[in-house]
């Protein structure tokens, strides 16, 4: 599983206040926490009003490389953004995201045509966030297609399914296992991921929706997630799942994260 | 889901304390709360030396029918036992276990035959315990062929396909679900059940491994286990499972379960 740890994250209240008080040091800390967790992309989203998101980009960027190996995460909404921030990044990372809707992919895919960037890739377009799996699997085609237009190789398409929220809509995560198997069965070399936590969006004990969910998604295909690999319920997820799929002799890589100490039960 | 509730049992140490003490009050205690969580059986091992099992198991049912109304699992290596035992019971239960080794299925299906009552088979005979799904949904098709020539018929009939330890066989689970498979196709009446927690046996922060088996397994078409349904982390992997594969219309019984307390975060 490929790791995007979500926690620099404007959106996200303590991260939100740490960027407003310019408190690097707090920033520093969870981007190495976060690597240290096996994260393999640190994430960077500044959540903040457009007149100030370059700047705080820029900031950002900046502590993650003083702490971090491992590659950054340009999260924005607006593709310039992106493009404007890749010449600060030290090597190459993970474009967060661009979709078929408003040219996005035409001012994204571009610029990193020749590069090593990897880029995830929503199944949303003009018409909206689909529903259903087909319609789903229809888009990421349309991604695929365009990508592979501007010489972008398949292993560097993350597609991004858009999970619906389970409380309003009981077929949410069963559309998307179906998109999961689709792009998983044409594209065998593309990557699935999600930013799982919005299926269970207004519901009590979010976790344990999140949690079974990544644990079925894993199962049907899906090889990255967008989420907090501080949290040692998701990391149970990801060794239990991968050790049951097979994939772990003598459950080594699970023995591994509990001496890690990243198991929620911390070694005596 | 078909909850067989696991507590009573003389190989639990806590248990087997009570039982010694002669601690009728914890054991009507635990059989209560067990079915407040919705077990829909209360499985009752004695655990004990065989020259006092079947005065235990007396006085267990004894116990158990008093504050109980869903009916009782008949848990005994020793097949006379449980024929004894089934005129003690108030309504027909479970019996858990015949296999096709040993003549048990010789003592105790002509005993049930036209009766109500259903029994765990396990996959295993002779020659031990198969470790492929092949061979487990082999044993399988002996039985359900073994049942129905008592009359037993399918809807009956708990397959146990006994799951291996997976921190010595990495294919445990994939071998499980295989015979899970092959058994869910050949015979969509017949119910598959597992004492689950076998899978983690050796293995550190066992409940993460437990959990994930659980929610794969039901994914698969497992529709019964044997477990602790006091443990909130289990019923949360029951709930939520059961929502994500899209069987919980705008989560009702998942909103159910966490307001009546049996998930691991409470109601306020």
């Amino acid at each position: 599983m490929i790791i995007i740890g979500e926690k620099i994250n404007g959106f996200i209240p303590k991260t939100l206040k740490a960027i407003e008080a310019r408190d690097g040091d707090y920033i520093k800390e969870i981007a190495l926490a976060q690597q240290e967790c096996g994260a393999d992309f640190i994430d960077i989203c500044a959540g903040v009003a457009p007149e100030v998101e370059m700047e705080t980009m820029e900031w950002l960027i900046g502590l993650v490389q003083e702490v971090c190996t491992v590659p950054i995460s340009l999260d924005s909404s607006d593709p310039q953004i992106i493009v404007n921030c890749i010449p600060l990044c030290s090597q190459p990372g993970l474009i967060n995201s661009v979709s078929m809707e408003e040219g996005k992919t035409g001012t994204v895919f571009p610029v990193i045509a020749d590069t090593d960037w990897k880029v995830v890739c929503l199944t949303c377009n003009q018409e909206g966030i689909p529903d259903d799996g087909q319609t789903k699997f229809a888009i990421a085609r349309d991604i695929v297609a365009c990508a592979r237009s501007y010489g972008i190789a398949d292993d560097r398409v993350y597609i991004d399914p858009l999970v619906t929220t389970l409380g309003t809509k009981s077929d949410s995560m069963v559309s998307f296992v179906e998109a999961i198997e689709l792009i998983r069965a044409e594209f065998p070399e593309v990557h699935i991921t999600s930013g799982l936590s919005n299926i269970s969006y207004g519901l009590p004990y979010r976790r344990g929706i999140n949690m079974q969910f990544l644990c079925l998604t894993m199962n049907a295909g899906m090889d990255s997630a967008i989420l907090d690999p501080m949290d040692p319920y998701m990391q149970s997820v990801l060794y239990a799942t991968n050790a049951l799929k097979g994939n772990d002799p003598y459950c080594m890589e699970y023995l591994g994260a509990y001496r890690d100490g990243l198991l929620p039960v911390k070694p005596e």
